[in-house]
């Protein structure tokens, strides 16, 4: 796990392709032609259509675990075909992004910073110099993934973007309000549990209460720390402020959806 | 990548098992006893049961992708357990096909054509003498399919098969009639794309027009060629004629399934 | 696959974490930066949220065909960050199971009954001293599992456990009544196949019938020995005496669901 030219690295894959077509294996055989050592890593395919902010939030919440030199190779591209650049990005710490510049990185980024940014316009790193329009992840992405995880040079696969010039998926700020603090929900998980985005370090030291859909829920430590099927708040493994139900799903027994606001007591 | 038996191959595994069960998984773990430096990429295991046609569809659009060498371990089996022949097939590409005799690879094998094929008769070659008659998949396809990712000869695992004999999956043609060519819908995937089954170079030239559901709608480049939530035609990442709706799903908004039919006028 | 320290293993993984969230690559990514070149095989991460009974299935029947060595890391997990144990076992075929003390092993250490326990209690093998009181398969098991994976000792990992003080997951038994066997479904799967809990080593000698939601239906050896949407029964590939429809789904067809009871008569 080296970060030598030699050395073997990871590729993850975020897409919204879905689990009952060829498209994510399509993207694998590209890889496993250029970079056959590679390990690949599915995140998840089951994004919902076009929906950059979920790719976003399931990114952010899985890079940090990854060793320095992981390629994340990330499809979500509402654009593709379009004028939209195409993307190549390292971090502060030594991990790699691949895929549309539209702000699915944002909150990756958030954590360990862009440190190089190139647009993708070098076809000889490109499985073809005429691919599909519609499928830049097999044509484009995925070649370029592949490279960057056998050894290439950043700059080598185009050319250079100014940080600041990066697309940013905006979302609502949490902001502290008297006695609290104000925020909403980011993500809802398949358990039902909705994570806020509303940093845990916040609350760590002070008992705390979230008032969300007209209730009270006591900060805990655990979904175990109130009775079954009971409401709660905790900070949740991914480090914000997330509501639960013991046992249940919060987003449909408080109605929870993202978006929805929710402020914290802090006493 | 070589091709030498010393060398490591990937295998492609494609089944109607599902994600919920450990089916795909016993095939993984005999696998892995057996060749265990083996690549294994999942290109799906949603196939809806017994959905050969499916399964065919999937696997043509993935195995171009794939380096020479690999093995295409598919199991889409409703004849398991009687007198349907069990098979290896060696393409005019250097790829292997793994899997029941019903049709699964005609697809594939219609874009670089078999060069050999086996029926698997030499039971040394799997897990067991006696394999469960309901899972060939654990018992023959996955030792067979390792076997072969380690290198073992083709011939070795059975009787030899005269290629015009291998089943094949009859699906409607395409045809050109007067002013253009009819032909029908032969998948729709995740998003609602419906991929006809009219190769992309017959309307690459020409302006074109495809005439569906009581619609004209034209042939465009990529998705964003017209307005949000617009329908339209294009030649897909797949190569065949495609019709999708920007943003949206063709397969609800023009009532469109597998076995449609499609005009395409050329201009 | 050599058992010494210096050689690769196999890391399975079962969960309820989903497909659509990050939970199961932030598991990955751990594992990969302790063990890099550990291979990695899901089961599944389908499990319904906390159904230990649901996943204890899937292992069983899936644990006798990976190597010796194998580590099998199982998140199914109602009572995390509560004083229920963590656990690491040793089988008495050299597989290694990780993952909450509920009974989620309880099936698979049926074939090859554990050799050795500990409770894990050495934060030095776990991702931080502080892990996540919701999260422990990042935090803990999965830190565990690719140490193991590498080599380490099990004593090494915690304290010793007794062995018949592992919690055991009870299931309904079945008996031998008069003329036959009394049973239950035990799981359904993903084609509507209904397990029962009967070996199938009870009835391989005789001619039997099933009865079951007021039918009885003939012991068979495959599905293609009924006419196409008829019931049947027969070993299935578990080892255990199974109802299906050929071609069709048995639990919506007979109202079948783990729990149902069978009754089997021998002739």
């Amino acid at each position: 796990m080296l970060l030598g030219g030699a050395c073997v690295r990871i590729i993850t894959l975020l897409t919204d392709f879905g689990l009952e077509d060829g498209y994510v294996a399509s993207m694998k055989g590209v890889i496993a032609g250029i970079a056959p050592d590679a390990r690949l890593v599915d995140i998840t395919h089951l994004v919902p259509p076009q929906d950059v902010a979920f790719g976003r939030f399931r990114l952010l919440t899985v890079v940090p675990f990854f060793p320095p030199g992981t390629v994340h190779l990330a499809v979500v591209d509402p654009g593709v075909g379009t004028a939209r650049r195409a993307l190549a990005v390292q971090s502060a710490s030594g991990s790699f992004f691949v895929g549309p510049d539209n702000g699915l990185f944002t909150g990756a980024l958030d954590a360990a910073p862009a440190v190089a940014a190139v647009e993708l316009t070098e076809p000889s790193y490109w499985r073809t110099p005429d691919p599909s329009p519609t499928f830049h992840g097999r044509d484009i992405f995925s070649p370029v993934a592949a490279h960057l995880a056998r050894g290439a040079a950043l700059g080598s696969l185009g050319s250079a973007i100014p940080l600041d010039q990066l697309v940013k998926l905006a979302l609502p700020p949490w902001e502290r309000v008297p006695g609290g603090v104000q925020g909403a929900i980011q993500a809802v998980d398949r358990f039902g549990n909705a994570i806020t985005n509303v940093p845990g370090a916040l609350v760590n030291d002070h008992p705390w209460t979230v008032q969300v859909a007209g209730r009270a829920l006591p900060g805990r430590r655990t979904y175990g720390d109130v009775p079954f099927e009971e409401p709660l708040a905790l900070v949740g493994s991914h480090g914000f402020v997330e509501i639960a139900v013991h046992g249940g799903d919060a987003r449909s027994a408080l109605g929870l959806r993202v978006g929805s606001e929710v402020r914290i007591r802090l006493t």
